[in-house]
């Protein structure tokens, strides 16, 4: 059995491709379709009934688009709005549950830290996860609210100072708490994740979402018989709303290969 | 003459309300209403198509409620899509050519530089207008798109280092440039104030968009016989896309006094 449909992934901006960049290391052979909110950037900070609005129309784009499977690749919408997503006709995957399993699996001490936007900390959803794993864990939730537009803005080198002096204020109430385990709960973390392993030590591991994400995405293909067995390259396309001239520029630093800047696409998606 | 209608001004966010404020000290007697579109915040990272769209939403509101003017009190908006407001059916005022016009006044080397958001500075707005008013002028624009973000964190202290080194690494090349008057090309920024005059020191002159475009709209209001001349307290109304409960706390920032929590009104701007 097989599905040569594309795998749709989606994302408040375009934090979302660090999730498909351990898709093309861990699934190589699916063909994958990208869409990034970037005219509605950032979720983070909205009301939860925006939220849902907003993560409503992009499934709806995706679905339009015909793939197999969604990956909501946003900490925000997976936080707040992964019930926009019951009813979807097709497997959905978000980046919460994930990446709580895998700070359960990698915890000594018991504690484990979450940070994400101001959206995704007030949801607690990472915390209710871990909690029914494993009861007497102790989370701690911290908001990094400059950590998305400090990445957009290019500084995230472990060298910069406004980078180590910001991550540090945030990072200083997750260290007093002595957590070993630290979940980057929004998808545009893992590209600061030097400059908080500085901060941190290396006595706390770091949980990124996209590699809990995308083994979970590959052992569900396996076992339901829906990868894609084309004997081919497999196709990534682009979407955007707005500003599909910047896409190129960061998606090199967020996906870490270059991208063929023709191919990305702009939609309307406020008439979804 | 009279005419008690009141004023509408509209931003991206609430950085407008730093305007607000200035109306507040330059035209008390004035009803102000004023829509910040929150659900949608920021628009200088966005494209020209995309702010135009947004801006034309956001004066059918305003018009929606029966205003005798409006503002944009956004420098974003009065860059690049000023002309969205060619065919409105009242007057008009942006921020940037009286930002203009006040630095023009005010320089005494001929070297103005501009900050702003990336559309703002893209667009040279303010440097067509100071080339028009005073052609032998130097114009240096610099976009700083990570004030707004530290703004809305409340990160704006000038004790604050990573305001500080933020700050500094944008203006070294405006301090570099020999500049005597920088123009504040976003509403948000009035706020750094402190932080900039740290940085800059006193041999650089600020321009605050707010207070130039006040004086203007109270001359135009006293010329046209448009003044609201009710012997009563004036009334301000606030209207947000999003997040009408997170709006005390930036107001008390912005608008320098408390806002009643209870009259900010929720919005649905994108289907205006």
């Amino acid at each position: 059995m097989s599905d040569n449909r594309a795998i749709g992934v989606f994302d408040s901006g375009l934090g979302g491709l660090t999730v498909v960049r351990e898709l093309f290391n861990t699934v190589p052979n699916e063909d994958i379709i990208y869409f990034g909110d970037t005219g509605r950037v950032p979720y983070g900070t909205r009301s939860v009934e925006t939220i849902k609005k907003y993560a409503s129309q992009d499934e709806r784009f995706l679905l339009n688009q015909n793939v197999k499977l969604i990956i909501a690749a946003c900490g925000t919408v997976s936080s707040v709005a992964a019930d926009t997503a019951y009813e979807l006709p097709v497997p959905f995957f978000e980046v919460v549950s994930h990446a709580a399993k895998a700070a359960v699996k990698a915890t000594k001490n018991g504690k484990i830290a979450v940070i994400g936007t101001n959206a995704t900390v007030k949801s607690r959803q990472h915390e209710k996860v871990i909690l029914s794993l494993m009861p007497d864990a102790k989370v701690f939730n911290q908001s990094c609210t400059l950590f998305v537009p400090l990445v957009e803005e290019g500084w995230y080198s472990a060298d910069d100072i406004v980078v180590l002096e910001t991550v540090s204020r945030y990072l200083k109430p997750v260290f007093e708490f002595g957590a070993d385990t630290l979940i980057l709960g929004c998808t545009h973390y893992p590209i600061l994740s030097e400059a908080i392993e500085k901060v941190l030590g290396d006595s706390v591991t770091l949980i990124n979402a996209g590699v809990a994400t995308a083994e979970a995405v590959k052992q569900y293909l396996n076992e339901q018989g829906m990868e894609n067995i084309r004997n081919k390259e497999s196709e990534h396309s682009f979407y955007v709303s707005d500003k599909p001239d910047s896409f190129v520029k960061q998606a090199s630093i967020l996906l870490g290969r270059e991208v063929d800047g023709n191919k990305v696409q702009k939609v309307d998606i406020n008439n979804l």
